[in-house]
């Protein structure tokens, strides 16, 4: 397992389907972020998933893979939007 | 020093003149992530700089601390959009 923190900068008309997806494997932080824990084939699973709905040439995501949850150390400035996350 | 993942989701009106001040300490990645190195002081002046700007009800900004950069791996799905990043 490995802890995962996904940022996506993706075109509007693509949004829906990609966070549709997204949200099958990890845990919706806000607008343009997931995190969560994941195996190493669930992820690379999302990832095919995802290069199928995705425009590769203009869209873009930006996936931080961390192998110990325990090494992150999480904060929030103003309001949490996401959904309760396994690291706090 | 500490790697700092930096997501935010904050109201249209508010977004440049917070991005301006955040380009002033961490690396741009996306529309709503910067990521760097940083001290604990300068995160922390970050954060009293940015809570002038932004509405506490509603906006929201996720900080990752991670104490050592090479805990991070990164990948890019799709184009890569920020600065060149000091972890590949």
């Amino acid at each position: 397992m490995v802890y995962v923190i996904l940022v996506y900068d993706i075109a509007v008309e693509r949004l829906n389907a990609v966070r549709h997806v997204m949200k099958q494997y990890l845990n919706w932080v806000q607008n343009s972020a997931f995190e969560g824990e994941i195996t190493e084939g669930k992820l690379e699973e999302l990832r095919l998933r995802v290069y199928d709905i995705i425009d590769k040439d203009s869209d873009s995501i930006v996936v931080y893979k961390i192998s110990n949850p325990s090494w992150i150390n999480k904060s929030i400035w103003g309001i949490e939007k996401g959904e309760v996350s396994p690291i706090v």
